[in-house]
């Protein structure tokens, strides 16, 4: 076991009636301004927004409001609420959304309190010394960014999608409505379900020894989100599965699963990036379950037992003690099984990208050739293209 | 699912040498002077203490000391560390040992904050409205208070053990260097065991419906300690059996495995804070592993289910489905052989404690016959004398 850090700072208060609350708990963080940061209008026409205001004007907060956050957050958008902070005095930001909502505020918060571009931020130009605190409310069980210390960027116009992790950037509070969850479409349920098991399956194959308590924590959440995961899709108004789906996606990203293994390296989120970067249709989610059973394809015989484990206690796939590789290899067709049953693509020409695509992303996600940090083998570029031919069926 | 809130802000500083890092960590924090608090002489001894003193005088952090905590804290050493804390003008706590440490430090850092009793503040006469930051240094795997919210005090003049329940006393950093634990005795160390694993157990009976995550999450944390468990009773220098343990204690008590469950109701400590009352030699794992298996066997009917789960998830009984009420017991049963494995009692002849002494504890824990809040059933002084007696083998 590697030695680790770990703190969930974030107040989570989760539940029927969650939403009703953020008024009072918002006071006693004393505001001075809030922005309530939304994306393109769902929250809106559901009428959490005007909820979530008329709860902040009976606490008596001052608030401003800046909606539009799309899919992929973009840089421009940070630009435009950095401004607006600054001219409206904003010391608090109130994230209603998803991850990308979550993500743009958190992003927000550190470009206004350190009086950076955004870009310069999420490049490392600038390191970031202060931030403001950051509350969400969750509209969408998938990113886990209410809990998780990272945020992810995208800039279109290079085009480039970049992350960063700072232990500051975790949410002050998260209020988390599973009930809110019950109108997200089956095809944005089926991505959040794929990222969930992503963010426990990126920290769970890294080939670190002795991690037993961590990796049984990480196989109840992948069995978790497996079982409630089948549920949502089949009943999407069913509150005991979209609840377990929304606390599974904070506790599969808080840093819980990846206590005592080595630094995340996330080579399946690298992978992604590189394809929604350039393809900005692809879900998140969607482009995880093209690729990611690809990557673990193309790896696992550096992993043979371990991916035994997980075939045989995730997957329910029974162990061939005689040839191992048999278990592994069911285990990853059960996966992309699971995938194809919850509506997912899991593979690239469904995803409409086509060989003559791969040189492109390929470039953009070992940034022009250069080796890309993953577990068990380092990936470059011909390492990428050879994963991309095993995601075409 | 029931609505709950969680946070776990605690930060933790975890694996070899974890606790080279105290003074630099608790200068962040700016303490003008720490009260290092500590127990009976073993951290002296074991040079941990010299080490963590000496860690505060290179930080520039002007400390004073106050050992002599025993198992089962006392409410007289709590007003001894009051009144040095006012008189020395300590503004941040340092507990260096384990739970009884640390639970007399939380107390202490209440009733100087809040100026009250200590007594008074564990009956519920004084509400604490502020408390010091508290810092641990953990030597012992066991009970979970270096994450927990909670504290148990002893007043041997009554005798009474009475526990409270407050966010704020949650410990603003933990240090945890398993090494550390590899010196504690074969019997301390399966007392470990014993409370990781009720730590864990009293919140997974409950009979709430719909908590798979939460169960799931449960049952890892038991098989990883049962498993620990074996390995550090037979090789204690095992650092990854003995890492597994000091991060089970923690998770298994900061409030992880009850998300989404009824509000903890700990009957088993409930019984076993009446046999250390009246009994100040026996330990409070020791007692657990005698009382709870007891508890467990009368009210096994109300939920013969969920006693069924985990003796097939977590002890490996086979399931007899058409007499589920065997398997249940088949669990109790391996739960019991498991804890006689590690060198724990299983009986109260075994704890030297008869017949005779069973009224007066049974007073002690019903506070004079009132009902005791439990899961499944109310339980009165009647039942408590029927679980003595299935505790008698």
């Amino acid at each position: 076991m590697e030695n680790f850090t770990f703190r969930a700072p974030t107040r989570v208060i989760f539940g029927k009636g969650a939403d009703d609350d953020v008024g009072a708990v918002l006071k006693e963080y004393a505001p001075k301004n809030v922005l309530v940061h939304f994306g393109g209008g769902s929250a809106r026409r559901s009428g959490l927004l005007d909820k979530v205001l008329g709860s902040l004007d009976r606490a008596g907060i001052a608030h401003v409001e800046l909606g539009g956050v799309e899919p992929n957050p973009k840089v421009g958008l940070v630009r435009e609420a950095v401004a607006l902070c600054k001219k409206e005095g904003v010391d608090f930001i109130l994230a209603v959304g998803g991850g990308s909502v979550i993500d743009s505020s958190k992003c927000t918060a550190f470009s206004t309190a350190n009086d950076c571009d955004p870009w310069d931020l999420m490049t490392g130009k600038v390191e970031p010394v202060r931030t403001l605190p950051v509350a969400a409310v969750l509209t969408i069980a998938a990113a886990g960014s209410e809990m998780s210390d990272s945020e992810v960027i995208t800039n279109p116009d290079i085009p480039a999608k970049r992350g960063i992790n700072k232990e500051m950037s975790r949410c002050v509070a998260a209020f988390m409505d599973p009930q809110v969850t019950c109108t997200v479409s089956k095809f944005q349920t089926g991505c959040g379900i794929v990222d969930i098991m992503m963010h426990t399956m990126e920290r769970y194959y890294t080939g670190d020894p002795d991690t037993e308590l961590t990796d049984r924590l990480a196989e109840a959440l992948l069995l978790s989100v497996k079982n409630a995961g089948a549920v949502a899709i089949r009943d999407p108004e069913n509150y005991e599965a979209r609840a377990t789906l929304m606390w599974a996606s904070s506790l599969s990203h808080n840093g819980l699963t990846g206590c005592g293994k080595s630094p995340r390296k996330f080579i399946g989120h690298a992978l992604e990036h590189g394809i929604s970067a350039v393809f900005d249709r692809v879900s998140h989610g969607a482009g995880l379950a093209v690729i990611y059973p690809a990557w673990i394809k193309y790896i696992c015989r550096y992993d043979v037992r371990r991916f035994c484990q997980t075939a045989v206690r995730v997957w329910g796939v029974p162990m061939d003690f005689e040839h191992p590789e048999k278990t592994a290899f069911a285990g990853i067709d059960a996966m992309k099984a699971y995938f194809r049953s919850i509506g997912m693509p899991t593979t690239l020409p469904e995803l409409d990208i086509r060989p003559a695509d791969y040189e492109r992303i390929a470039d953009i996600i070992t940034n022009g050739g250069r080796t890309v940090f993953s577990s068990y083998i380092p990936i470059g570029k011909k390492e990428v293209l050879d994963i991309f031919r095993l995601a075409e069926e």
